[in-house]
């Protein structure tokens, strides 16, 4: 988080790795008593206390208590952690993408991957917040905080609920330590192993990991513009009595696809008349120019549970994400919360949140965020065509483009090529449970710019081929 | 977070409040026109733009695209979310505790609760971290950070286990968002439903709810001063056959009680002889004067999992925990991290963790601590031999007093008794798998100091009996 200014502190600090560079100090050597180096340095005691505790946080030196400060025997090379760098060579699954994007080092170029760069996301705000927080009451700062998350946040989702139509009462609503999170607070509650969970085909891929670790049967249907196809679901839903349904109504990823009102309509009939309950992730609605229709405005979260976070919006490392349930499911998935991260979600993160929210700008960032994204899918889209790989639908909002690649395209192939070559892909099979999407392929237009991602796009295509 | 100056937005603000507050303005009402409430108000078009937006996010008015905003039909009443209190008539189970303590009104006092006052806590520090959080660079802010959490973090975990003795090597360290979710991530990892696992009776009452979660057997040994019986452990592990043991090696919760050389290293090979992997629970272990023997020390992370936290020192609201193991477990809990939160524990929680240990207070504030509970346990001693309450054992640091109370008292009668007067005990049974813990009970001796507290006990001790 930046170097530090030169102080009295970090001249002690210097003064001891000089002795430990020139060997004048070595492994188990005792330090000079805090009384006498501070004689020889011209500093006060406390001075060479807080150098000694810095150099023993940073593991260079160790404390005994009673005893004094001893040079450590064997202190860690400070680039210990390289060797656990991203592994290349693993199978292209629904891991893929995640493994290769979360540890990638900066200069890796990352069109697959899921989120917006970090210099199109409200940086000025959440600088404020911080701030803000580090005025906040002791409490704020030290304690669990309640079960259901801040009460400031909740506030203002209700408030945002109340906008979209979607009538949620304050028992029905609890925060969450994600989006992620929120979704396998539910898979917990509401599945067991074996049960049957439908998604579509092709779906977000961590969905399919999410699942896996609930030790689910997961079905797919395949996606249309509007939804997913309906004939399908009805079948499915008749033939294999999933107990969940898993999907984005709004902005669909990986597709882009936004679910049509006579979709919708069908789709809630046809649960209702299979008992099926839908888990719609809303996490990219405020994407849209405006708003489509809302699976849990239509049923008013009687089957439906709505789920989102503000990962893609905000911040992804200040995490937070909400469920909006009946009222006797949050019951259960409070104590389930308690049980397994005891309590509700890090109060500093969601009264971070709820500030950025308060704050009254998100409306103006996400206005500048639309236009911005509106511009690059167009210019992505352009550069796409002139390698002949086509977007499936365009988007009405979001980051994401998916795309068919040219006749006789393998997009694993290609994925594993841009690599090599660091950058990151998302080939069309991590989103698909029927592994149909070879010739596809996901592209995150904000992440595109870069003529690099171009050039070796190019080189990987006619080599995959 | 502390009451705004007058501002010109906050004006803006008002004049719109008292507008709705005659009635001048009621729900669905257009509120005016940016460009002329300006004029009306005397201030530029982006102040009444702010101002707007605050009310939108307040929920008090919503905007509608393209079209401007309305007063809301029907805004939430502020204290909507007084509906969702804890509830009382809650059973006495291993959910009692948390839920009585962490959903509580500030005016509750919580002898049983299990953290430090907000005021034990080291807020001068984390308010730094916080500003200086502010300072550090957009992709720290923004995005999700790597698998395996914040490398500064990790690096000084590293020193700290070197410390102890512990050998780690960077791939057998792997951060998460709490201790509790690092329990919960290995015990989904480990276990399957229909598992049997061990744990100290009592114990840590949510170690019974988080595996209940799991679907497993619970079957308890008993406790003594210097760790489980180990005649009963030896006998549970022929018998039984438990796949996990979870316990606290270092300061037990509840009873205080420390793990002997001699118990630890007839414990670590009865598990060798059975097969069984053991979580040891650390969190209480820089409470200790000086280092009890660790499980972890003795095996090298063969078939000790070492987890802890920050939440009883730093901060339980910057939530971030850690496990260490081998490293083929930990690729597994990497993946699972991933499939279950989509990434590693939030930077914004590990960068703050790390920047308060690194900013080299830490010993200090620890130091501080120890003595202050000290002075804390010596006096809750003496005001519960008062009423004939008295310690099981006085231990060695902590802030837990486990308890007998005098003859025929009922600990759980107590506690509903107390609660009724705003007062939250921890009796004994909800630690206790076998629910022979009636007449125990564990006191916070940090968040026992209120004569209050002792007046209520005072009085809730004959009616119970």
């Amino acid at each position: 988080m930046g170097s530090a200014p030169r102080t009295r502190t970090g001249d002690v600090m210097a003064a001891i790795r000089a002795r430990m560079a020139s060997r004048a100090l070595t492994g188990g050597d005792r330090l000079p008593s805090i009384r006498s180096f501070a004689a020889t340095m011209g500093v006060s005691p406390s001075t060479v206390v807080e150098a000694y505790d810095r150099l023993a946080a940073e593991g260079l030196i160790r404390s005994r208590r009673g005893s004094g400060f001893y040079v450590a025997s064997a202190h860690l090379p400070p680039l210990a952690l390289a060797a656990i760098e991203p592994r290349r060579d693993l199978a292209v699954d629904p891991f893929w993408v995640s493994r290769q994007s979360l540890d990638a080092d900066p200069a890796t170029l990352m069109p697959g991957c899921g989120w917006l760069p970090p210099d199109w996301m409200p940086a000025p705000a959440l600088r404020r917040a911080l701030r803000a927080l580090a005025r906040a009451a002791d409490p704020v700062l030290a304690d669990y905080g309640g079960t259901r998350g801040s009460p400031a946040l909740r506030r203002l989702l209700l408030a945002r609920f109340a906008e979209e139509s979607i009538p949620v009462s304050p028992d029905q609503l609890l925060l969450a330590a994600s989006g992620t999170q929120a979704i396998d607070l539910i898979c917990r509650f509401l599945l067991r192993a074996g049960d049957t969970v439908l998604v579509d085909d092709p779906c977000y891929f961590n969905f399919q990991a999410l699942l896996r670790a609930h030790q689910v049967a997961i079905v797919g249907v395949p996606c249309t513009p509007s939804g997913p196809d309906i004939a399908a679901f009805e079948a499915v839903l008749a033939a294999q009595r999933p107990r969940l349904y898993i999907t984005n109504s709004a902005l669909h990823n990986p597709t882009g696809a936004t679910l049509s009102p006579q979709t919708a309509h069908r789709l809630l009939n046809a649960a209702a008349a299979h008992d099926l309950t839908i888990v719609e992730d809303d996490i990219f609605a405020d994407f849209e120019p405006d708003p489509s229709p809302r699976l849990a405005a239509l049923d008013g979260l009687d089957r439906v549970i709505r789920i989102g976070s503000f990962s893609k919006t905000l911040s992804a490392s200040v995490r937070c994400g909400y469920i909006a349930a009946r009222a006797d499911w949050i019951d259960g998935l409070v104590d389930l919360q308690v049980a397994t991260s005891f309590g509700g979600p890090s109060p500093v993160a969601t009264e971070l949140i709820a500030s950025v929210l308060a704050g009254g700008g998100y409306r103006k960032h996400m206005d500048g965020l639309r236009r911005r994204l509106a511009r690059a899918r167009r210019d992505t889209a352009q550069r796409l065509r002139q390698l002949g790989i086509e977007p499936w639908l365009m988007p009405r909002g979001g980051f994401y483009l998916w795309c068919r690649l040219p006749e006789g395209g393998d997009a694993t192939a290609i994925a594993r090529a841009a690599l090599a070559e660091g950058v990151v892909l998302a080939p069309g099979n991590v989103f698909s449970i029927s592994q149909t999407a070879t010739a596809f392929m996901r592209f995150n237009v904000a992440q595109s710019a870069d003529p690099r991602v171009w050039e070796v796009l190019r080189r990987a295509m006619p080599a995959a081929r």
